[in-house]
């Protein structure tokens, strides 16, 4: 049982209201590996970084028992850098600067022990990327995938080529908007999965997710956190608890999806308590599981019996 | 068991990117009763209109089983007349124009037979007018609220002198934001609550709703509706739905009340099915049961008994 992240490792310089860090360890594999790594026991990480990727976050990583053989290290290139800052309501972001550095010439090659992966889970890449990396990949049983505007907006033609290999695609509400060119998250729905992907997750950020699979419609809310220092990775760390805790459930039916998403909120709602990956490393299950639980206790609705015949 | 509403009865002249519908039926006070009346028998309006509001707006209120002793008809004056557009997502409008006509002298005076009533549901009107109503009725059970950014902004005083008289604020969450000055909503409701009203809920539109009462926080997902035809009175309609269903079941309880947002929430989301309230007329307790049924089947997490465990 083996899951593969593919995506950017990266150095974030974050501000928000409540601070600013330089050089935190960031990038969708890393939150994606950290995050389903509490599920199970096989994390294999696929990406690349330069010769200025610190020690420490490969400790991180390694300690947090992620699989990096698939690390590619280019000892002369510089690790990909983004910047942001976040508003005062945390929902919105500028980007500051963009630094592809040694992410310009990725060209992700999947080592042979790794193509007998379970679930790929694909971070937000060019979709050739993303492609290339299924063709690596022997039959798998779930492809899960993020995308961004950038590419809805700049490479259509390319994303709808990966999207048709898809299973499940998750994307954030105006991403699935523009991605449908419809307003309506319903109809939006609808027209992405006939592109390919049956199940769809549409993350609300502070308003929690929707998931759309085959009849059924979810809605899960988000956790009230008090505080929240920085939003960045919430929405990998996402699809890393939801590709976990399927890998542990088994990867059929409406009720594990649900329950997957459960845990992928749960895990979303840790990360952004801490600047950059920091509160994903040393959590116990059993504060998973409680923070799973009060999902439940935050959106149970009491049975209506006979109330309303009254 | 009665229900005071009182608020402004208007005609809307609305856009919206489906179809454009001048002076139609609106005010808040039209849409809390017309949704409440379906839960309880005797349900109040208090408000005025002018010599111009159609005969056939009075017949369908009336038609409702709304009690319109209290709607005061000043017949040289002109109805508040209301004009806004909504925005391709629908999630945004723009006020075209705003004719107070007989809204701008409005002394609710309360009809002796009222001043019993049990609920009273205080539609978004000038603060100090809210009190005089209060101030008018017998010790009521429950009192609820609504208000606005423009008194949040300009009546601030006057807006915490009538908070303080309020068990149930109903606000939006941008309203939430800017009456706590704070952004997190979790710590904007602490503060709210602080204010006076020991339940508040938060509407979040096409995000659903969030209740805060006792130490409970419960979050009520949105109906996902594939036709949306025109937004306006939905969370007027909402605030309908919760009285009614409290008024209905009992006032006391923390499932009561969360039972009770998703009646409201129910409610609101037939009402933006069409035009104006139209769609308020001639549900049937079986169309209303099954919808609130279905924001179970939409929201419920399947157990984790176990899984977790493997």
């Amino acid at each position: 049982m083996s899951i593969l992240a593919v995506g950017t490792v990266a150095l974030d310089s974050i501000e928000t209201p409540f601070g600013a860090q330089e050089r935190v360890l960031g990038g969708s594999a890393t939150y994606i590996t950290l995050a389903a790594r509490y599920f199970t026991e096989d994390v294999r990480l696929v990406g690349v970084v330069g010769g200025d990727f610190p020690d420490e976050y490969v400790k991180l990583l390694r300690d947090g028992g992620v699989d990096l053989a698939g690390l590619e290290v280019i000892p002369d290139g510089e690790t990909f850098a983004w910047a942001g800052r976040y508003h005062y309501d945390l929902n919105e972001r500028d980007t500051l600067a963009t630094h592809l550095n040694v992410l310009e010439s990725f060209n992700p090659v999947i080592p042979e022990a790794y193509r007998d992966s379970r679930i790929v889970c694909l971070g937000n890449l060019e979709p050739t990327l993303q492609r290339r990396v299924l063709e690596q990949v022997r039959d798998p049983e779930l492809v899960v995938c993020d995308t961004m505007n950038f590419w809805i907006q700049n490479t259509p033609d390319s994303l709808r080529e990966t999207l048709a290999l898809v299973d499940c695609l998750i994307i954030n509400d105006s991403e699935a908007r523009e991605l449908a060119g419809e307003a309506n998250l319903v109809r939006a729905a609808h027209r992405i999965r006939a592109m390919g992907p049956s199940t769809l997750i549409i993350k609300k950020g502070e308003h929690g997710a929707l998931l759309f699979a085959n009849d059924t419609v979810f809605s899960a809310p988000a956790y009230p956190l008090e505080e929240i220092q920085d939003p960045t990775g919430a929405g990998d760390t996402f699809a890393g608890g939801f590709v976990g805790y399927l890998m542990q459930e088994g990867l059929s039916g409406k009720d594990a999806l649900k329950r997957a998403v459960i845990y992928g909120s749960a895990m979303a709602s840790f990360c952004v308590e801490k600047f950059g990956p920091h509160r994903l490393v040393g959590l116990t299950d059993e504060e998973i599981r409680r923070r799973a639980e009060a999902f439940r206790e935050l959106s149970t609705i009491p049975a209506f019996a006979g109330v309303y015949d009254a």
